[in-house]
């Protein structure tokens, strides 16, 4: 543990708050709290207040240093937490101090990796971090506490013990007599094997349904020109725009707009940039549609009950039914004018509004699908990383069922021996400093 | 302190961070922790790693959680802190269900409100706080840490102490008779009258002219249509960019652009909207360049030196005579071109550049005049209301110099007496809720 520097991050979100918190570790950790607030020591996990000086001797605040000794600590190192005024200024005060007395200003993921190579968490529970930080809402936050506590680790144990029982089984089997070996082993292991495929493929399953979960569940509107795809984006924007001006301020980065329906976040697909002039979305033809359809977790299709069902809306259809894996929601628009729209084209159930009038009844359809795809207690993979391993694993033990039952045990052991090094891709594989380094670094600052 | 009900608050700014911060205060503070965190006991003071469960029994997250206990915290209430996992999402959940237990939503600076009350700050120092967190440079956040230790409040102190003697000294002269009293008992009294009115006036005069130093010095620059205000305007916001796109996201309820000089943080006054097409800019003319000459500390006067000094010039040059105590720049623009413009106008120094090219000279110049209205030791008033107080002070204890001096002793008394009462009203007024509320509504959240 000795061997890393000590590095420095303001931990807590940039901006107006009472309190910001810079974060220290390493090996100087302490010694460098002692300089900036001229003490003689601090009791470990003690809030200690006290007055901070930079290096002119001059007082710039009063902040809560809280000592946290190795192997305690979220890295294993030695950490020191500076509780400071909020606000921009005083932070990065402190910190620039840190820095000329010798700290180093912390890398994105510094933090957790140095915690993952001191073996305090495996990378999934890094990962569950990760994604709490960015999670939007409270069924997205339960799962990941839950990974958070161990539950994915857990889950990959358990396949991994089964998987090294199986290859102790090929070595045993050269080792000793086919009569030493207990009768049933060649049918134990075959039921270990579907077992395992089975918990593979459920997870595997559950967690592309529940894909949006965690980023926020994303929603695409679709239609031909003037069926009122702007409208109802503006009655679905305002519908909770009071909980949601506080958040937009957090995503400055990306062209997309959320909306709180119940207690979901969700986003709607924005392709062509929604803020700007409402003609613009008008133009997203089918073409734009498409693309938006295969970023969805949820499709809105809007119909115009005031005009003939033509080969735009045809078109349209036949795209829904192409569409797998998805939720569809059919919406029959401007049912406050005289009707031409030919209805027995619209095979699936659909909903009646005008989006001069309510959307409630359509808001009501989407929070029940989100509820369904959120409240459940199946494993769930949170990363495309997680995803890969698990496929992988999936695939190498599927492949391991052949050689098995042909009695072709190395072909057999070569198969179990990859699927275990791919779920150990989950939560602690053989090191890969390559791979660390991209996955650390895709983690907010001060992590 | 029994009296008061527990209130809970995010004392972390909102956005994307690794930690978030809950504060929660009163007498309820404990109990609750307990409750959320499934524990019998939190030791005060020592940072304990648990689970937080909902009311629904599920694990939210794993959080530090710091006891403070009555009357050792900021509020001298039981204080909780929870910190948990960063994001919007996990703070939200933690705080509605400290809700759902009988906490209450803070409002804006209600902990600090009741530091006060409970006599843990004065009122000086809860300012102090209150600036801190909207501090743009360091010589603000030494300033306000200075004034948090106690600067002004010993100020205000050894001023009433030396009132307070003036006081006394009218008392005695009705209860003894002259010959009792010290010979030199009446130049004493004046000797400190004159003392307290240079030290209110000093104080006064510094506090005016570091008045930018808290909330970033503002800038206006003014000059007739096409002289090339815009431009100054593009580069000056382009010299620092990297560090303020950062800060620029805080400040989203004004149309206001910061830059970064040297180690301070300017404002540009804007009172046509910047982000406007520069057309908009051009627009200032006369009438909008005096109102951007109040708001502003420094003011850029641009002319033109490829065209003749004209009647809108010399009217610029005239307001710019009119302007007492604000740092005026004078800048002759376009001098790549050739030269139309009288000089011999321009009766200060005055800077030559063109926007085309370097500005370098005119920033040197403002990172100057910043400097010298920055490092500074007098004491400095940091808020309006401060201001008005010392302004009553000194004017009550001019009043009291001819009283004094024509033995008018009980107009004397009276006068110190306002006095009293005003340079208290800095750190700890008699108590007046409405004034109270008021002040504390304007902190932030959580503080």
């Amino acid at each position: 543990m000795d061997s890393f520097d000590t590095i420095a991050a303001i931990a807590t979100a940039n901006g107006i708050g009472s309190i910001s918190i810079i974060r220290l570790s390493g090996k100087d950790a302490l010694p460098l709290a002692l300089t900036l607030s001229k003490r003689t020591n601090l009791n470990p996990r003690l809030a200690t207040l006290s007055s901070i000086y930079n290096s002119d001797n001059e007082i710039i605040d009063e902040a809560l240093l809280i000592y946290f000794k190795n192997p305690n600590s979220f890295t294993g190192e030695d950490i020191v937490e500076f509780q400071c005024h909020g606000g921009i200024a005083i932070s990065n005060i402190i910190l620039n101090e840190l820095i000329k007395l010798g700290a180093r200003l912390a890398n994105p993921g510094e933090f957790s990796k140095r915690a993952f190579l001191n073996n305090k968490i495996d990378l999934s529970k890094a990962e569950a971090i990760a994604k709490l930080i960015e999670a939007r809402s409270e069924d997205a936050v339960k799962l990941l506490a839950r990974q958070l506590k161990g539950e994915l680790t857990n889950f990959v144990n358990d396949i991994r013990e089964d998987l090294l029982f199986m290859l102790a089984y090929t070595e045993v089997s050269i080792d000793y007599a086919e009569d030493d070996l207990p009768s049933d082993i060649f049918e134990q292991i075959e039921k270990k094997i579907e077992k395992i495929v089975v918990k593979l493929s459920e997870t595997l399953e559950s967690s592309k349904r529940r894909e949006g979960l965690i980023e926020g569940f994303k929603v695409a509107i679709i239609g031909k020109p003037n069926v009122g795809k702007s409208s109802l984006l503006n009655k679905l924007l305002n519908f909770d725009r009071a909980i949601i001006s506080d958040i937009a301020g957090t995503t400055r980065d990306t062209i997309e707009e959320s909306v709180k329906i119940g207690t979901h976040i969700i986003k709607i697909v924005d392709t062509a940039g929604i803020r700007e002039a409402s003609d613009t979305i008008e133009r997203i033809g089918i073409e734009k549609s498409l693309s938006a359809v295969n970023e969805a977790d949820i499709i809105i299709s809007l119909f115009d009950n005031s005009k003939v069902c033509d080969d735009e809306d045809k078109k349209i259809l036949n795209i829904l039914d192409e569409i797998e894996n998805k939720e569809k929601i059919i919406v029959l628009n401007k049912i406050d004018l005289e009707s031409k729209f030919d209805k027995t084209q619209l095979k699936d159930e659909y909903i009646e509004l005008s989006t001069k009038n309510s959307i409630s009844t359509l808001v009501k359809k989407i929070e029940t699908i989100l509820d369904n795809n959120s409240h459940d207690d199946d494993m769930t993979l949170i990363s495309k990383r997680q995803v890969e391993a698990v496929e992988q694993t999936l695939y190498h033990v599927q492949e391991a069922k052949t050689p098995l039952m042909t009695g072709e045990l190395e072909f057999f052991a070569h198969n179990i021996h990859e699927a275990i090094e791919n779920i150990s891709l989950i939560t602690r594989p053989y090191e890969n400093d390559q791979m660390l380094d991209v996955m650390f670094g895709a983690f907010c600052l001060g992590k």
